[in-house]
């Protein structure tokens, strides 16, 4: 048991920088080591931790080879390019480093391959930081979901649908990845905001697992729009073909008969939405409109049901983490995600236990991205989706049902 | 030019009687005979017959193929069990009469094609009464979509989402074909609600048309634990292998590059909606959550755009025909979609015009049906949709841009 961790950070971007200013608040946890390719990202990371923490002597690193060889490091966080996460990750593993990696979609099966090998030929751990698995609305709807509030579950959805236009236009000035990302690739690019949490409600690599897709994408025209529109239709912008259809739609099958449709839509004029919903044989929950029927206690008027509100009811069905979380004062980016996802990282790292989010899970979500460009660049064939864990799914330790949480390490500190 | 309209109506459950009264209520139109194979159902509409009408002398049927011989029939309507409305309407057709059927999916692709074949060498026209075509809501959308208020359309969605356990459960009962429709298929049942409106904004047939879908289906549940909850689980129906997935979710996509993502969702618990979205280059309609955005006008608020209200918007965006209705008051089953595309059929017979929704519009839409219960089977394999104009799409006659309608028969009949 470990009381405090020096940690690396690989990839020091507008997120990068984030995620280690909110590891710098916290006070068991010193930022040591940072790298990046631009000098200008490491010497402002420098800056922020000697401001924010001045005792610590972190050193600057230019290549991320050296940085996972530091002997003084705990463990390594990589919050890099999506293309770059899975070769650092796999670097700092077989350094034998703890690895965390920022969300993300695989360019290929191989490079998810590589994490699930390193993994097991080092016992390095490697967790996806997929926050949104620590959302409220969604560790509530864990503990509903296991208390068999919908039933059975039959059907699940989810999306990224956000208006990012603007961030993308700027790429190449900001050195934004989803520039070249939307300029070349065309599938799901984004898929873990909605399908971590989905993955964990639907047991993934815990009984269950995804057996296959098709995915579908619309034509491109957002893009073009908006550039013609903002900067005018002689914009060096205005002429690429972009490849990232405007939206691109997933199926997946799952092996105990659940469906799963996800949605990539990124380059449209829309308001933000996960747009999370959760079907089974007893009831609905739906995050647009913010709100769920349970059979038997909706009341039915006609062709309708009566609506509950999720969000009113949430104090009678949020999770236990939760209300510890809020007792104590939230506190991090996108709403707390961003600090409980970090936590529960360290704090296995500190007891020595697996990740809430392990490696076959990493692994299973970030494959859909190769999977469904796969799919879509086939005509919508389908596309099997491997098992990570190699048959070990039908017989890996369920989390107790009394508990279920993604994180017991965080449900101890809860019931301490 | 006919002033009046002498009707038959094969099929005659709960919707065949529900359309042949309200079309007792118009002047111009005689109900003069009437088929169905239970003669309980026969003598009940001919009651019904001499009760609001008793001026009219009707004759009852139990084969179709003598009632379309009548020779006293200026038109046919069928308004039977999915699986006979393409026979019943080729007989008419074949027999010279301009034959509606009701909504419902294709069997095969045969009789889709056995459809058209029967509208080309003898001229008699085939509409399906698609009465969601009819929709205030859906004709406000032909119009903004016209206008190009949401750009250029890249991505539609849309559902029959529709708890029906209740009456699905009683089919052997009140001998509805939905019983064993769910006992022995498994795909897309009823795509047409949702799937026509959205055809018509995508100008399917005229301009544009259906390439390729893909289906999959969620396991089905939700029947037996209704079943087991309500009867018991010794009950005969508990015991039923249901075959429909509660989830069947489909994905087409069209020849100008947009898709569309369709769902049955019809034996779990939930509240009616037919989901419609319509997503362009430059807005988004929801109808979950009655909502739009349009970029431009919709002030940004971080990651979240302003909604208007669809519906407190809507005299604004109303279509003529819609205002003209509510001028005239309202009438006829389904909120009035039922009244609109009834006479949106007998009007185009008085005229001598085609049909709004014509053979091709009916082929099209009813193939989904079976092409995904194809895809479903063989594992979510892309499938391709026919193009039952046989090339005539690129050329075919655009509806006058500035009188976007389906129906240009009402439209002069609102004009004057």
């Amino acid at each position: 048991m470990k009381e405090k961790l020096k940690v690396g950070y690989v990839g020091l971007g507008g997120r990068g920088h984030g995620q280690m200013s909110l590891s710098l608040d916290m006070k068991d946890i010193e930022v040591v080591a940072v790298c990046d390719v631009y000098p200008d990202r490491v010497q402002r990371a420098l800056n922020t931790i000697a401001k924010k923490r001045p005792e610590i002597v972190a050193k600057g690193y230019a290549d991320y080879r050296e940085l996972v060889k530091d002997p003084e490091l705990d463990c390594v966080v990589v919050t890099s390019s999506w293309q770059t996460h899975a070769r650092i990750a796999e670097a700092a593993m077989r350094a034998g480093k703890p690895t965390a990696i920022e969300v993300g979609g695989a360019s290929s099966l191989e490079e998810c391959w590589r994490l699930v090998r390193a993994y097991e030929e080092t016992g390095s751990p490697c967790m996806m930081l997929e926050n949104c698995c620590y959302g409220e609305t969604e560790m509530a709807l864990y503990d509903m979901v296991d208390k068999g509030q919908f039933g059975e579950l039959v059907h699940m959805q989810g999306a990224y649908a956000h208006d990012l236009r603007d961030e993308i236009t700027h790429g190449l000035i900001n050195r934004h990845y989803r520039f070249r990302n939307f300029q070349h690739r065309n599938g799901e690019l984004y898929p873990t905001h909605a399908l971590g949490p989905l993955a964990k409600m639907l047991r993934i690599n815990r009984g269950n697992r995804f057996l296959t897709l098709v995915s579908m994408a619309s034509k491109s025209r957002g893009l073009n729009t908006y550039i013609k529109d903002k900067f005018g239709e002689d914009h060096e912008y205005a002429k690429i073909n972009w490849c990232e259809g405007d939206i691109v739609t997933t199926l997946i099958k799952c092996a105990n008969g659940e469906t799963i449709t996800l949605q990539h839509d990124d380059s449209l004029p829309r308001a933000y939405s996960r747009e999370l919903r959760v079907q089974g044989d007893r009831g609905i929950y739906e995050e647009d409109g913010d709100r769920y029927i349970i059979d038997g206690k909706s009341e039915i008027k006609g062709w309708d049901y009566e609506w509950f509100k999720f969000s009113e009811d949430l104090p009678q069905n949020d999770h236990p983490l939760w209300k510890w979380f809020k007792e104590k004062g939230v506190e991090g980016g996108h709403g707390g995600m961003d600090y409980l996802v970090q936590r529960a990282f360290y704090e296995s790292i500190m007891k020595g236990v697996e990740p809430p989010i392990d490696v076959y899970d990493t692994a299973a979500w970030m494959c859909i991205t190769c999977l469904s460009e796969q799919s879509v660049s086939m005509g919508s064939m389908p596309v099997p989706i491997p098992d990570f864990t190699n048959g070990l799914w039908m017989q890996r330790e369920e989390e107790p049902k009394t508990k279920y949480s993604l994180n017991k390490v965080h449900y101890d500190l809860f019931e301490d």
